[in-house]
This record gives C-alpha cells, structure tokens and sequence, in this order.
C-alpha cells in the first residue's frame, strides 16, 4: 500500500485553483513509540480551510506551502503503539488530506459508527454541528417564538442550525442558494421557510418570511446578504458571525453599508470559533449525537470520490456547489 | 416675560441647516395641576437629536415637524402645583429647546448645583457621563492593563469613557480632531496619548499609541474611524457602539470594509443606548458625581449663549465644531 497526500503548493491569488494543490505518492508512516497510524475513510471539507490557504493574521497559523492541506477525517487505526488506541478502533484525527497518518493521540476523538455512521462524526456530530450549537446556544441566544435567520442553510452548519431552532420552538428561515437547496431545507430539513438569494429577491423574501423581524441571524457569509438582512433585525437581536465565505476571495465584497442598524436596533455582533469554547464540545456532542441518531436531526452529504479530487470538490465548495456536508471518500 | 422655543421647522436633507428650524415666541405656560413651571438655565444639545430630526426608524420616535425640538436643560422651578418640586428646586428636566417648560414630574430629576456645577448634570453627570459608564462597564468590561480606545475623545462622553478606564488601570487612547482637542485629552484628561484623525496618519497611530493592540474600542463615530481601529483589534475584543455621528448626513459614510476582523478577532459589536439600562443610572450617577465632586473626573464644556444661537451651535456639534460638552446659556 502507498499512501497518497495533498500539499498546499502555492497560496491562492482570488479564487483556489487546482494548481495550488499538488498531489503526491509517498510511504505509509509507521508509528512510532506513542503513535498510531490511521486509514482515513471520510476526509472532511470545510471552508475554514481557504483561510488557512493565504498567509494573513487569523485565528489560526497559516498552512505551510509544501506541507499536507490541513484537516480532519475519520477511519480505522491499522496500527498502534499507544495503548489507549487499539487496531480497529475508529476515531476522528487532524491527519489533513491523506490516506494514512500517524497521531500521538492529541486532538484525537474515539467514535462509535454503530451509534451513527461514521461520516456524520465530521458533520452533524462534529465541528460544523458544534459550530452551529455553540454560536446558536451561546451567542444566538433564542427564545421560543423568537425568528432564527440562517445563511448557507442547508450547508453542514446552517442545516443544524435551523434544526436546533425548530427544536427550541422557534420560527427558522434559512438562506440558500438555488431551489433545490430551498426546497430541501424546507421539505426535509423542516425549516418554516427558505430564501433563494439567487432569484433576485431576498429583501422580499424576508420581509415575507420574517413578518416580525428576525431576532438572531447565524451568519456563515457576510457581505452583501448580511446587509440585507440587517435591514429586518428587531431591536436586541444577535448576530453569531460564524464564516464569511463570501468574501474569502475578494475582502471588498465584505463591506457592510447597513452599519447603522447596530446601533438603532442595539444589535449584538459576536464572531466565534468553536474552538474558543472547548468546554462545551463535550455536551454539544452529546446532544448531536443523540439527536442524530435518534432521527431528529437530519443531514445530507456531497460526497466526492478519491483522495485525487479533493481539490476540486473544495473549489466546488467554495464556490456553494456543495448540497450539504462536502465530504471525501477515500475508502 | 415671554417663552422662546426652537421648533423643527424642515427635516434636514444630508447636513442640517439653519433653515431646519423657527424660532418663535410665545407665553410662559402656567402649571396646571400636578404641573411645575421650569425655567431652564442650561440647554443640552447632543448628536443624538440628529437622528430625531429625520423621518426613519430608529430607537426614538422622530421628532414631530411643528413642535419644540427635543432636548434636556436643567433649571429652577419658578411656579408649582406638584407636591414634590417646589418653587427654587434644581431639576433637569426634558422640556427641550425652549426657555420655559411645565413638567408634570416624568422623567425629572432634583439636582444639586452646590454638590457639582449645574451644568455638569448634563454633561460628566447627566446622560453622556451615563452612556460612557455603561457602555465602558457593561459592553466594554477592561481589564486593567487592557488598552481602551475611544473616538470624539474629548467630548462629553469620550472623555469620560478614557478618564474612567485610566481609573480602571487600562491604557486610554483617544482619536480626536485636531492639534488642540488632542494636547488637551493628553495634558488635561490624562490620557495615555490621543491621535488626530485629521492629521491623515490614523492607522500608524494607532499602531505606535497601542502596541499591544486595542481590546475595547468606545465608538461615538464610526465609518472610516471605525474601519482603520478594525485593524487593530485583539483577540476577544470589545466594540461598544455608541454613536454614528459620521454618518448621520450620509449613510454610505459608514461602510465597514473591514468586516473580517469581527470573525478573525472573535470581537463583540454591541450597540447600546443609555436608556437600555435604566437600572443602572442609579449606581452610575452615584459614582460619577462623586468623580466629578473629588476633582478626579474633569471636563470641559462648549457654551453657546442665548437660545436664538442654538441651532448654529447644534450644526457645529455635528461637524465638530464643539470642544467637550456642548451647552446653551439661557440666563
């Protein structure tokens, strides 16, 4: 068996293209003493990734040009010389976008795929679904009766999102792109409504699906569709900033020009990552899974095929082409 | 003796103008049951009655075109048919642009010029000194040794909110406009250091004047001010927003280009009004007029005098034309 690696060969200019990747054969690592090596079944994609790409000041290091793409990926250890970790144990790593990796154990999260399949441990019931109940619970804040906003809805994050509204007695309104994620949302994922930002309409759309105000709009895109809807926030609402994904190319499409109903509406802005509050993955978790595998929370797949076309389902994601969580198989 | 008043005659399209307003004479009301007669010593004009003249949803009913323009003074009671104020009492009261007002007791407060000037009760202890206390105390929360940055620094609320974080043990940075307004921040205030805007080198001023970063910023102004302290801003930092006054005539103005920040630095945007927190004028009065009262909490005030020259001084208000707290002299 050889092992196959992605590595970030050049940082982006604009939009990623292909030739920032550049795709290699190598060995598979063997563990050393306190290591185990890891097959990866499930890569998972996620947007975070393009500001690792570009070497500016974030809330994490920059990956190296040369270096294996970050990520986290679920699989089977196939060898150990850890004791806390045993062949056949399936667990969730940051090996990045490779077939095998070795770990020590740090980061590293043991998972059960008879309680929910293996691939919902890198959605749902991993960090996008942290994501979405950390910046819903602890910065959202909703109250039942309340309108819950959330853009990129039927996406990893959002499609929790509104789900953990609903479930808290809230009026969800989601924001997607296209019909068929629309439709999905509301059909399936059992949002009250969702808006095509792309028919042309979304200031009518949420002054209609959001009659009285929105009390808490979960942001995964910023820019232009932020600003829509800082027209319709009631007076005392909360916006958790969770992603900027439009602007990930291009910073000036990120301006916000409604700025005014901050301070009218005495509006709250919080940007969140769901590492800042590790205390809570325990019960976020906890709860997720549960609901996932009890059937109450629902949640849909991209599924590329082959470690080779990480890139491009990457740039596909960026570009909102994903349906769901963007995931890889490499098994 | 006749009553003058000051009536909103036009609202402003972009910058007010003399035009925006009538003066008129009319009688001096007389108490009717329950009622007090004030005459008003002190007229307070503050940026906020710019967002009362214009017809938009805000956080304050618009002012009504035809009647007295709104605003706070403080005076004597001169006639008196309410059991509570008698003739020769101190108040502040809501009786707006006018020289003679009845009251029937709402929203009054006794005050006692002998304990601090009585000018002060619109000013360090009156509503700018509350909106600094609690927009530094609930929305910024410092930490001593953090780094607080406030912009219209040396007015009526800037200068409170960097005096009360020097006395939190923070750095106090002020923005301000022009050569004087800063040297007075500095030398008077006590300000760590007070960068001019208008000398076109914000940005490297904020870096030399906080080389450990910015962890609260106090915004009375927002638009471009705003965006370049974006830069600046560390991890889990604070913004309570206060004031647009940089944008009242044009709301483009106060496009916010540096959107990324609040996601990358994890930063809190709140927008807040003193009126939000009523509960806590108590206990915020208490201390500021103690400050005030020690000497330990200065401040310096811009006195326009007679009613008739109102309007001119609310338009330089607004440009920036005042130098600390804004006030007419009506006696």
């Amino acid at each position: 068996m050889k092992n196959m690696q992605v590595l970030l060969a050049t940082r982006p200019h604009g939009a990623v293209e292909q030739s920032n990747f550049r795709i290699i054969e190598s060995e598979v690592p063997a563990a050393r003493e306190g290591e185990f090596v890891v097959r990866a079944h499930w890569l998972s994609l996620d947007p975070y990734m393009r500001g690792r790409m570009d070497d500016v000041k974030s809330y994490a290091k920059s990956a190296v040009v040369g270096d294996v793409m970050v990520g986290t990926a679920v699989g089977q250890v196939i060898e150990s010389r850890n004791d806390k970790y045993k062949v056949g144990d399936f667990v969730e790593t940051r090996t990045g976008w490779q077939l095998f990796g070795a770990s020590d154990g740090g980061g590293v999260r043991k998972v059960d795929p008879d309680y929910v399949p293996l691939s919902a441990y890198l959605g749902a019931v991993g960090m996008p679904g942290v994501t979405a109940w950390i910046g819903l619970n602890e910065h959202g804040r909703p109250k039942a009766g309340e309108t819950v906003v959330v853009s990129a809805a039927s996406g990893a994050v959002g499609s929790v999102v509104g789900q953990l509204a609903k479930l808290k007695g809230c009026t969800a309104v989601g924001i997607a792109g296209g019909r068929a994620k629309c439709d999905y949302v509301v059909n399936e994922l059992g949002f009250d409504a969702c808006i095509d930002y792309k028919a042309g309409a979304l200031d009518a759309g949420l002054t209609a699906a959001c009659p009285r105000g929105v009390d808490v709009y979960f942001d995964n895109v910023g820019g232009r569709i932020l600003d829509s809807v800082l027209k319709h926030m009631n007076a005392f609402s909360r916006i958790p900033l969770c992603g900027l994904i439009s602007g990930y190319d291009d910073p000036d499409a990120l301006a916000v020009r409604n700025f005014r109903s901050f301070l009218v509406n005495r509006t709250q802005l919080r940007g969140f990552i769901c590492s800042d509050h590790l205390d809570l993955w325990k019960p976020a978790l906890k709860e997720l899974g549960a609901l996932v595998h009890e059937g109450k929370l629902k949640y849909r797949e991209s599924i590329a095929v082959g470690l080779e076309n990480a890139p491009a389902a990457f740039i596909g994601l960026l570009k909102g082409h994903n349906f769901g969580k963007q995931l890889v198989k490499l098994i």
